[in-house]
């Protein structure tokens, strides 16, 4: 279990500390916070209960949100990422997960589309573009790398305009290697054919930044930003696309997040318990 | 309005002898049934009632559910859609929209996965194109082209193994032109970052066999397929996608399909006025 972390989302409702605490028992090495979490406790106390825990950070969650279309958002954005930035590198991880954000058409993620918003799709992915260009110098100061999450298309509209690893790894071409990656996420990305090919191409392409792991639950939640489940419970064939990041060359950590309802009502040892449980069997042989 | 076409599952509760008159009152000039509602007059009824009524028929809806491991299942879809064909043969369309099917982990669409079920997605792929290649020469024989629909990723578990429109255009490769086209459903395809380009290289490859266009609601809807709303109410950039399919060389029809269940409980006359508006003001003049 040496690469197995524990990321904060999966059991939402406990402090830091009390994540720290179980994933530590638990013999896990690593835990990949989210950044209310963090700001919970304070930075520095944050980096300093994670380390006297003997844990590494795994990634922060998360930056991004870059498409705003109006000068005051994209203001604010950028000043957003840099603070994101400041926490990554202070907590002693490279890894800054982005979820780039989606349509202007309703900022408000999952809310119904504004009649007169602007729908424009190509101009969003352009902007996430002209952004994550200009946040990539203050990224390579501190040492972190921006890695870009694709979300399954059914967040396309309104949580992030990169749908695709494929399409990831263009918008990170133009950037170097140790200032933007990319992200595998099997909630996001088990779908696409093309999937071996591009999990390949990031390898080769040195952009493979973090692999995190949950299923693919049927039926979907009211939320469907909810409906990942523990490794099993699903539909997503896990030995495989492990084969395939392990065949990549990747030899990072492997985040469980999990956004479960009644999971995250679950006591968090009995969590991590499962997730370990699902990752020593359908994970780890893999690697 | 002379492509504008009305797919039987927009006035759900409606019998197609209504829909009919419906669509012709309004001035349209085609029809898409699906074939439970074929099925009920009888096919010869179904048939001259569209052609008394002076429409054409766009399409039939559907075929499909290739998928099968067994032996069983398999012979039970090759029976299947050897009948469709002969339908679409008889009600004169040349097009037979295919859904091909989703994982056997759960054949039961919509359901959660089955413990030990088979959640091998290259396989029940590489079963779609040995299906598809079993029903071209009765396909052809009859005159109907196979048109495989690319379903929104979010279907890719429990309904369409096809998930993007290049995936579809590359099993066609493989068959005749007049056998096997593709279907671009704005609803599915919209956050395709490839999008423009496969709908180029659908046109160039001769294999761009219909048009449906409805919006992508959110919130997503409790069953996501019912999540579809008219042109104009979501968050698709329909003036682009439609140039880019008229560049593509498309002169076919237009079909509206929304599964929605307040749309369903609307009168069919209604709901089919506002289609004709909203393909008026954001279809028709891109085309």
């Amino acid at each position: 279990m040496t690469r197995l972390a524990l990321n904060t989302a999966t059991t939402k409702y406990v402090t830091l500390a009390e994540a720290v605490r179980v994933a530590a028992d638990a013999g896990l090495t690593a835990i990949g916070p989210w950044r209310d979490r963090v700001a919970e406790v304070g930075l520095e106390k944050a980096t300093t209960l994670i380390r006297d825990a003997g844990l590494s950070v795994s990634s922060l969650c998360r930056g991004g949100f870059l498409t705003a279309a109006d000068a005051e958002g994209q203001a604010a954005a950028l000043a957003d990422n840099k603070a994101a930035i400041v926490e990554a590198a202070t907590l002693g991880t490279s890894e800054l997960v982005l979820v780039v954000g989606g349509l202007p058409a309703n900022p408000e993620p999952g809310a119904a589309a504004l009649p007169d918003g602007d729908r424009d799709l190509i101009a969003a992915r352009r902007r996430v573009v002209d952004r994550v260009g200009e946040l990539v110098p203050f990224a390579a100061e501190h040492g972190v790398r921006l890695v870009l999450e694709p979300l399954h298309p059914m967040f396309a509209a309104d949580r992030a305009v990169l749908s695709t690893l494929g399409q990831c790894l263009d918008v990170a071409a133009d950037f170097p290697q140790e200032s933007v990656g990319v992200l595998v996420d099997t909630y996001h990305v088990w779908w696409d054919p093309e999937l071996e090919n591009v999990i390949a191409r990031a390898g080769r392409e040195g952009r493979l930044a973090l692999y995190q792991v949950c299923d693919w639950l049927l039926p979907l939640a009211a939320d469907p930003l909810l409906s990942r489940g523990f490794m099993g419970d699903g539909y997503i064939d896990f030995p495989t696309i492990t084969r395939w990041v392990a065949d990549a060359g990747y030899t990072g950590a492997v985040e469980v997040e999990i956004f479960n309802a009644e999971i995250w009502e679950a006591p968090a040892e009995q969590t991590v318990a499962t997730m370990v449980e699902r990752y020593t069997r359908l994970v780890e042989p893999y690697l």
